[in-house]
């Protein structure tokens, strides 16, 4: 009950309650409240991005009971997607939601926090992320531009994308014109593609009419409401290029720093608590969008061949070395990132992939 | 700050303060608060899982700025481990952390929470609590016993135990003494070995005796500690027994169901970011370990043979009917895992088993 409520209903006087409160076991808090714009970089009503990003606000709203309360804006909304994170780092709005590979150009070592092209899986980046020192780097990273980052979403293990074409060898990239961002972009460029940039809008149209040959999106949710099945007939895997696919939350850092205890932690939690809804989400969905792409619209689903794959992860290796190379902190990240993923890789293996190759024969590929 | 503090400083009346608030833009909110005792099953200071019940309390004090104080006793402090589950239910105490199976006699269909075999990995059970109805089941199952749970922690893949014998074929379990709880322990029993139940702390010395042939525990970093490499000489892996142990805290209904949203919201919150926290710290911690048991206590790490896995898979379904067949709710349960297992299991093979397939090979299981 709020105090003029409680106050209006008993009749009694603010004094009294007050000398009353000082020897019963309650707490009186004189609490301030906040009220917050959230920028971010998806298109309305995008599942599990934006519609995570939402969630986030309204759990921040109640578990505060209403002491914070956010308001979201989708991209373009309030400010295009690409100039999230400056507004944040301004202060014009207090909180963004978005992906570290966005600010590649302003801040390098932001990608490796976002996706690495043959990088640690979901529970290898987030084990990273919270036990292994990766979010301190990634505060490090972040606070010169006044920003406080908390992982928020992970999209899972994606898809390689859409083709227009069998790929059978490496040779197959090149000429390839194809939508893919980030580190995988710059690694199927290496390859000898040409990379090309195309808002969400416009990857459909292109792909259906040979601007581009191919393109990469999310994993079967999302590329089933895209269409792209009715596009090119080739649906490739693994992700190669995005295992792990980690989205932000980014705070004011003056913003988030001036907040009491109380207020951080459950930033902290709610923001912890997105990140394993929206991979459970990305779990829950994914499959029967898969089972659909294959029986309902006769999408090929087809691996990417072994050589080929080896090919990628070499010249992912170069491209890793010379994104390091570009300033001091991209190359402390970088080393970090490997030295974890060695120490975590043998138990994956014996653990995870063990338990894969065992539980994995029961499921079919095809309906 | 603190009411009182606040009107200590300032000097001013409590009734000056009061009527200013009602036109500033601040709540006064008159808070409960609470002192709850949580009891859990777990030994003092075990890693993961008892330092876990204890960071959730404390990060629960933090969010709720002290509204809700939760004193932590390990197995045995207050009350012994298996009666965790009737303290809480009976409200003796408010809180309680264990794991599903260990009230299998009470609840056959509490199995499902905490480890089935062959069933879900980590990924697998935490989507299927999120985001595909299994906690909604999990809290139909407790609500007779007065219990409200949340998953509060994850093992991850666990390992397959320590053998003093090297293990062939199904044949090797007939006659063997093994130390292996919950399902598990029932696919041996009916493989043909002899279950044999102790507290932890007696483990080792049997192990050493021969007074059991084989044992499981957790995983490297528990069972480094448990010194199991100098009693018996063979590691097997993957764990088809507990392949994504689910550890749980359990509220008393009454407790949960009279706080405010917002206490309710910051408890979810927190138990579902100590979930994320303990299989991120497994998973940073495991592989080191594997490695101190291979290299420097020259421990054999074996995979069980695919003939062997196969058999007991067998058996592992046979005894999940059986146990389905128990009551109603345990069919229920039963038949909920199994559809969303079928429903999720062709994404993990496409996105994180061929993943798996592609990085392993980079981590060599010998030093």
């Amino acid at each position: 009950m709020k105090r003029r409520e409680f106050l209006k209903k008993t009749g009694i006087s603010a004094a009294a309650v007050a000398s009353a409160t000082i020897a019963a076991p309650t707490v009186w808090a004189k609490e301030k409240t906040y009220q917050w714009k959230m920028v971010t970089t998806w298109p309305p009503n995008l599942p599990i991005l934006q519609t995570g990003a939402e969630r986030f606000a309204k759990r921040v709203e109640i578990a505060t009971n209403g002491r914070i309360k956010i308001h979201v804006f989708a991209a373009g909304e309030l400010v295009p997607a690409l100039e999230v994170f400056d507004a944040v780092s301004s202060g014009t709005v207090e909180v963004g939601s978005g992906a570290g590979y966005y600010w590649a150009g302003k801040v390098p070592a932001a990608q490796w926090f976002s996706a690495v092209p043959f990088g640690f899986n979901p529970q290898g980046i987030n084990s990273w992320f919270y036990s292994g020192g990766g979010l301190e780097l990634w505060e490090e990273t972040y606070a010169p531009f006044n920003l406080v980052p908390r992982p928020q979403g992970n999209t899972g293990v994606q898809m390689g994308g859409w083709f227009r074409k069998q790929m059978n060898t490496i040779d197959d990239f090149k000429g390839l014109k194809m939508r893919i961002p980030g580190l995988g972009g710059k690694v199927v460029a290496k390859a000898g593609g040409t990379v090309v940039l195309l808002p969400g809008g416009e990857i459909f149209t292109s792909l259906e009419r040979g601007v581009i040959d191919a393109t990469e999106w999310v994993g079967p949710l999302h590329d089933l409401r895209m269409g792209f099945y009715q596009a090119a007939k080739y649906y490739y895997y693994p992700g190669w290029h995005e295992p792990s696919t980690c989205l932000e939350v980014i705070f004011n850092k003056k913003v988030y720093d001036d907040l009491p205890a109380d207020l951080k932690t459950i930033l902290d939690a709610i923001a912890m608590e997105t990140n394993l809804w929206s991979l459970s989400e990305f779990e829950a969905s994914n499959g029967a969008a898969l089972q659909e792409l294959i029986t309902k619209h006769k999408v090929e689903l087809v691996r990417f061949p072994e050589e080929l794959l080896n090919k990628l992860r070499v010249m992912a290796e170069e491209v890793l070395e010379e994104e390091a190379n570009k300033d001091a902190m991209s190359r402390k990240v970088h080393e970090a990132y490997k030295t974890f993923k060695k120490q975590v890789g043998i138990w994956g293996t014996v653990a995870d992939k063990a338990y894969f190759d065992l539980i994995a024969d029961k499921y079919s590929l095809k309906a």
